[in-house]
């Protein structure tokens, strides 16, 4: 039985706590926060505590908190037998030479979301071989997508991360925007925000694009420019179009 | 029962066919294309032509071919008797005073993949009030979702469909290439790309968005630009980065 330490009560925090808490690998022994009232959904099920001075021995401290922080919290705990991993994307692993990992899961989480965490893709990455193994396990554990990533990829996962997610919500809620100033529901897209995402990952999206930029449709181009009346739209059009045809040849 | 005669052969005529196939209210007359090979899908089941002069009596001819070249099939066919509709997302309705129409399916259509039809929306529009009602019946015998959307919003919603479809498939393919530079699987990033599009078909994308951006988290921002090494994907950073800021204020 794997032994937990959660540090941070956050979204990724909370979500991983419910996850743990199905898996006969492990267990959370104790969760930290600095605030009281976050860890008021824990309390029930474990202990908890506001001192970082005050955590448990445990196999693991997993650290989930905001990434500007995690250093600081390594920092504060390093002294600690267990191996001590964080769960950003972002975040470098810290190569101490003692037992660092990361334990990275790849998803967007909302506060009232019931997710299947069994689908969510894992990536670990740890200073030495056995501690990555016991990662490993614990991974297994929890989902049926493990990788073994390592920081200098997880940089770039991180960074596509933002181009397939947050970027691609950006433009839902510019299509959004356009349908509310000609008072169509938004919801009339939904089939097709779908299946253009599902199209996308049962292919390389690459190979299929449409639309008016790689049929290099002139005339539509020229006509949807002149309907957009927000300048940043017409500049993410614009560049976006230049962008697929230029890949295209 | 309602008599079609199909205009068209390609990827949205396809899945039309198939479609009226499955309903108790029509029944497909005759399908028209100018080359034949692309009839000896259609043969087996209707009859077909590659002669416009031939067209037979109908109580709807559909129009599906490049939107380029709709006017021009109207206008060669616009002495027929009956209702006469289109299925671009692009070209308005023709006003002639006579029977026209739009049966707009919102999807994005490939050859091989098979389609749940009575999931798609179909934007009907008509001259008069009879013709529409006559779409309606049709539309409703093989999808669960049909609006009556005038040119003006259909408009909007093609436009908005380059956003949340042509555009969100280029950040995919960003999002693919930047994994490949750095030897990750593409794949640990599908089940974000799902989430996300649940998550905007559940939300108003704008209340959901994540990142960097909305976080105004100027360190992680840096960072993700250094890494980029292709000048149009900075140039698609940069200016989503700041949309997203401009329009969260």
């Amino acid at each position: 039985m794997i032994k937990i330490v959660l540090i941070g009560a956050g979204n990724v925090a909370s979500h991983l706590f419910k996850a743990f808490q199905t898996s006969e690998k492990c267990s959370v022994a104790q969760v930290f926060s600095r605030t009281k009232t976050s860890l008021e959904n824990f309390e029930t099920s474990t202990e908890t505590t506001t001192d970082l001075k005050k955590l448990k021995e445990a196999d693991i401290y997993i650290i989930s908190v905001k990434d500007d922080e995690v250093e600081n919290v390594i920092e504060q705990i390093k002294h600690k037998n267990g191996l001590i991993v964080h769960t950003s994307g972002s975040v470098p692993m810290l190569n101490s030479g003692k037992r660092n990992g990361v334990f990275y899961p790849l998803q967007t989480f909302s506060k009232n979301t019931e997710i299947d965490f069994s689908k969510i893709p894992l990536c670990i990455e740890a200073e030495n071989e056995n501690d990555l193994q016991i990662l490993e396990e614990l991974a297994n554990s929890i989902s049926k997508s493990v990788y073994k990533i390592s920081s200098e990829q997880r940089k770039s996962l991180h960074l596509s991360a933002v181009f397939v997610c947050n970027f691609v919500n950006h433009l839902y809620s510019i299509g959004e925007d356009l349908c509310k100033e000609n008072k169509v529901p938004f919801e009339i897209l939904h089939e097709l925000m779908k299946e253009t995402t599902r199209k996308a990952t049962l292919n390389s999206p690459a190979k299929v694009q449409t639309g008016p930029a790689i049929r290099n449709d002139k005339k539509t181009i020229a006509f949807h420019l002149q309907q957009l009346n927000k300048a940043d739209y017409s500049k993410i059009y614009t560049l976006l179009t230049d962008s697929i045809q230029h890949k295209n040849g």
